[in-house]
């Protein structure tokens, strides 16, 4: 029968030191975790490999206080499919949060997460196929994308870097293959960051291809008056103006602005998305949901947000995740999701995706390797070993 | 200068058995907190202490890898109010929560209020009052409440007990001098629950002063059916019938049934709470709000919940916090609330109060010692040395 033997994890500091509007990366931490078995590939026992998306900390104490006790205790055959043939990442998640109250969504979410992404690389590694395929079989009717639309994210305040560090690192981008940028807002002032922002879409040449991220920065005011101020530039999206969990602040926004807005990646849970949906007032046509698949509670929880929008009339297509990380790139190709964040040159070793992989007019291919590709990028690796 | 000398922080075991209807309280554990500084009294330096409200377990991690190390770097008169006479938890709030992103109020809200009480703690000792006449002074026009309304929380599912054993929990509530009670409801079927329930009205005699807690547990459906089957009843109130981030289900409820409704122990922040209030659709002459102090990043956080109910037209008569420990008696009484939950039975050694504090009719009077008084609850104490 098929068994974990073994549940490791580990806090990993990024040696990272921007900023956006509202913190400092210099002390963040994230986890990684494996999760090994009994199941033997070329003389090797299948390891799953999971880790955190950037922003939230590392999650030792839950991983190892509460959430791999659940697993441990539990039977083998309680975490298995039907047919005992794979893991079953669904049963794992309700072990996973047992004896754990509702609401409080965050860090824990973050712990179960990258569990939950170990789970399912392994899920795909015992079928011997990319994650993209197993997403799409189980969850899309065997529809996938082969090829991923992805932007690049950056554009961060760092001490001592000017107007001419901004344009060279976006130039960066597009020599490397994106055609999309996304950079910071909100931690200037209006006038800088305008300038800012017109040096960018100088540089790509089309604000279309230009997204700015305010990391909730902003009160309603503020956020009406940058909104105004870039309404006729003609950008790609304006994101998180204000308070992640402020909708009646987006309402307000989406009623006043017209230009293409994008929130999620703060919020945790199928329920704190739900309300997003409700009472956000957000446009199902126009705006964008970026809900991230690891620091909300992994895959499983996910799916369900996925199943909380389309019952609110959206479409999966709305969807990008945050994160810029292969998991997050295989969801966007198995579930067919809008598309996918990259940081080609932040969030180190976590950001960006194996060290082959480069973009084409911002469409990533996903590698043909069984599970989520972790093994294909180097640095990351290091941190396993 | 007032000065912090030492930050301690240690996990604590809670050695109950009991469930609600959504988990079991086998292995709930907590964090206590103690805040040492360099303010001589009797000899001895002056320590604020801390503890979590039950639910939501230790949070070593946080504490000892972001909260402590932000307050350890930060200058001491940063700490200070303005004077230099005390220190200042608003500051000391602001410093704990550097590089925190916004949005995933769970865990990381625990420590930060963990450490918040053993602030205000020593705010009151340095003082040499009990804290709830500094709150009055501070934020409520010096008017206080000297005695504070307090129900007795319990009726949990135990294994192997049955209706006579919740019978005579009960009557051992009002033995020892509480005139209401709350109950648990949802871990059973709806028919057994009805029986409890009416066990327990039958023993308080009068179904005013017995309220019921599901925990969170029902779907719409579910909770529309409990709650028209106990609508005749005359209950105190219905708490957490559904989800506690699902307003779309609160609204529903509110809008069908014809009784008080409580919810709020598991909404983490302000942001939270005025998402309830503005599309919950509760009743703010019938409902109660019963967000935790503690919990929830501690009572810094607590007065901007008060601050947004209040812009929505609620009163702070209308909140009854979840905790069951002495500084949500120190906030009810100072700030003039509803009053305050209680466990007489549970969550030892965390729940309840002074060894030497009884009710009259279901009220508690303040002790008058400087800050909290959690020396005056030796258990509690002993975890301490």
């Amino acid at each position: 029968m098929i068994e974990i033997t073994s549940l490791r994890t580990r806090a990993v500091r990024m040696e990272e030191h921007m900023r956006n509007a509202y913190i400092s990366f210099a002390e963040m931490t994230g986890s990684i975790v494996e999760v090994e078995t009994n199941v033997m590939r070329d003389g090797q026992p299948l390891v799953g490999r999971g880790f955190s998306s950037n922003g939230r900390y590392a999650q030792t104490e839950i991983l190892e206080q509460r959430v791999f006790p659940r697993l441990k205790r539990a039977q083998p055959e309680a975490l298995l499919d039907a047919a005992g043939e794979n893991l079953d990442p669904f049963k794992a998640w309700d072990i996973m949060m047992e004896n754990e109250k509702p609401g409080g969504h965050g860090e824990r979410s973050v712990a179960v997460g990258v569990v939950d992404m170990a789970l399912w690389d392994l899920v795909a590694k015992i079928e011997g196929r990319p994650l993209c395929r197993v997403l799409a079989d189980r969850f899309n009717h065997g529809r996938m994308d082969t090829k991923v639309y992805t932007y690049a994210a950056g554009g961060y305040y760092y001490p001592e870097r000017g107007i001419d560090a901004l344009r060279d690192e976006m130039k960066s981008y597009l020599d490397s293959g994106y055609d999309a940028v996304k950079m910071k807002v909100g931690g200037a002032s209006l006038r800088e960051d305008l300038r800012r922002i017109e040096a960018v879409v100088e540089v790509v040449g089309d604000p279309g291809r230009v997204a700015v991220d305010a990391n909730g920065r902003f009160n309603l005011e503020q956020a009406l008056d940058f909104g105004r101020a870039i309404e006729p530039m003609g950008l790609k999206w304006y994101e998180e103006a204000g308070d992640p969990l402020d909708y009646g602040l987006q309402a307000e926004l989406s009623e006043a602005l017209n230009l293409p807005m994008a929130t999620g990646e703060n919020l945790f849970s199928h329920q704190d998305v739900r309300n997003l949906v409700r009472f956000g007032g957000m446009d199902r046509k126009r705006d964008f949901l970026q809900m991230d698949p690891v620091l909300a509670y992994g895959l499983v929880e996910y799916l369900r947000m996925l199943r909380v929008i389309e019952e609110a009339g959206w479409t999966r297509r709305r969807c990008i995740p945050h994160g810029g990380h292969s998991f997050a790139l295989h969801l966007a190709a198995g579930l067919q999701l809008f598309g996918n964040e990259s940081y080609p040159g932040v969030f180190q070793p976590f950001g960006g995706f194996g060290d082959e992989m480069t973009p084409e007019a911002g469409m990533f291919a996903l590698p043909d390797v069984p599970g989520i590709g972790i093994e294909l990028k180097s640095n990351l690796m290091e941190l396993f070993q």
